[in-house]
């Protein structure tokens, strides 16, 4: 046996109903080995320094929803996060390496299996940024605009959550290809956020508003071409009564019915659907990494000349991960939430 | 003025609400003249042969549907037909040539500005078949099918209101594409014909099923890659529970939901679309017409091999276009609804 370690760990209590409560968490020490065990090959074992907060995890922390893997009770949560590579036995990562991808919810981790693992590309930039820009959240930013809205020079996008992790750049994204683009978010704050600082044309407070549908009228007199949907139920009900013809709806995330994702709110009107030739699709972002090379060599430069910009939300130490998770529910966070586990 | 004869035509009496009733329409007996007026360049004059009856014209006969122009009151219903040339100033029609396309219901009819109007391609099949498989509904069981579901060997199909004008094309396309088909119907008879008569793998009559939820399974144990939608509501919310990942649905129609378009069923299951992947696409017809030779090119020797056949369910008489309007929603009909005005 070599070195062990105290390893600070967020373990998922019990399977969460409905919303999720950070009592749902508990904070665990365990031990860790500092290398790599035998008959471990392949394996990278990683200090992490940023977790992705994502809405996504609600899903995996509830018993039985198809498709996504239900996270094991006792056991830490895990997600997206950056980590330093303290020893390696995979032929592709190194010891002293930064990477980001799949990782557990504690100070230290064995990755047995880093399939999903990727360099970190560009050290200048803020590390934090693989957690959100140039990771997962600016992957599906990326996929779900360019390859399943299909954008054109003049059409009118709309995006919800706009503020956070996803939407921020879709907002961005769509500037950069000539559209028009107005977003919704749930605070005064956020609606500064958007049209003072990330460019959107238009934004407004979703929770002041009695009627979706007259808000998007008041926006989009002439209907929408694209919507980014990232919250579902009401919102895409609404945003259905407006689409124009041959509009295209990306469905990535539907934080509004997280809490209740088997009988979530109905959607009452896909007849317009059909009298629309509406193309709604959903996707996940895990089957197109193979275009992050491609992304990569658009975002960054685009990072560099300062014409994109990216909104974090950090919250330190991995003590606050339970915290900053059930605040993502209730829209506590600006821009993207992540925390900092430790610094380098 | 030239020579005038007398014109049954059925009209719309009052806008309907939410389901159609008869009353709704009334037979009319006016005068139109036998030769196209003067002033009226490029119109064709015709006899009515065959009316096509079908759904989305409730849709038309409601006052206020986006993207459907609503019939003007007191005036004939209007849809597909199957007419023949009596006049014609325009450069592409003869007198005496059969034609199919956009008429009103009634005897005779002045088509002023024949845009959706072809001719009559091949004069050995029945003529009816041109408000059916050689029609707008084949055209749509081809375009949605091959065009938006993008079938592939092997793959699951399913198909609501299977034995339609639509549904029992789908059905046997998908056979002729390599696929496994089940199709639902509301009758014995109408599952009866599916197995026995249009080649579908397995069919159910959905209205002896408490829980579509559960026949799905039952039928898909592996689940759904394609669903061509004709029906909505409900059974598009237990669909979208048996999908399989990155499955199809082609949404064409929403024969359940017509009666009350603007609020219909609920569906609180989008999610799935996120989680598996689903593309889901509305369409119409009349945008993919440019495709109409490519189809006959396909499906005429299919009907000429008798690799395909088509059902029909036709009324005698003008007068009993209410009557088969009205019956078209509670399934009354067997096959493709058809009303024949005259023979030649």
């Amino acid at each position: 046996m070599g070195e062990e370690i105290s390893n600070k760990q967020v373990i998922l209590s019990n399977y969460v109903e409905t919303s999720v409560k950070e009592s749902d968490m508990s904070l665990r020490t365990s031990k860790i080995q500092l290398k790599i065990p035998s008959g471990c090959d392949g394996a990278v074992f990683v200090k992490n320094l940023y977790l992705s907060i994502d809405p996504y995890i609600l899903g995996r922390m509830k018993k039985r929803v198809p498709y996504l893997s239900s996270y094991t009770l006792d056991s830490p949560i895990s997600g997206y996060g950056v980590s330093k590579v303290l020893d390696s036995s995979h032929p592709n990562f190194k010891t002293g390496e930064l990477v980001w991808g799949f990782t557990d919810w504690e100070e230290y981790s064995l990755i047995k299996d880093p399939n999903i693992l990727f360099k970190v590309h560009d050290k200048d930039l803020p590390l934090s940024y693989y957690t959100g820009i140039l990771g997962m959240p600016g992957m599906t930013a990326y996929v779900g605009f360019f390859e399943f809205c299909s954008p054109k020079k003049g059409e009118t996008v709309y995006v919800s959550a706009a503020s956070g992790a996803v939407g921020q750049l879709i907002g961005q994204f769509a500037k950069t290809a000539g559209c028009y683009v107005v977003g919704s978010a749930g605070s005064k704050e956020k609606v500064g956020l958007l049209k003072n600082k990330l460019g959107f044309d238009e934004a407004f407070n979703y929770k002041e508003e009695q009627d979706y549908d007259a808000a998007l009228k008041r926006y989009f007199p002439d209907g929408i071409d694209i919507y980014f949907d990232n919250v579902g139920g009401k919102m895409l009900e609404a945003v259905l009564n407006n689409m124009r013809l041959h509009g295209r709806v990306a469905l990535c995330g539907m934080i509004s019915q997280y809490n209740s994702l088997e009988q979530s709110e109905g959607v009452h009107n896909l007849f317009n659907v059909i009298i629309k030739r509406v193309r709604m699709e959903g996707f996940f972002t895990i089957d197109h990494y193979h275009l992050y090379p491609k992304f990569l060599e658009m975002v960054v430069p685009l990072i560099n000349e300062e014409k994109i910009t990216y909104v974090e939300d950090i919250a330190e130490g991995i003590e606050s991960a339970p915290g900053a998770l059930v605040g993502l529910f209730s829209g506590v966070n600006v821009g993207k939430q992540v925390v900092v586990v430790a610094r380098e």
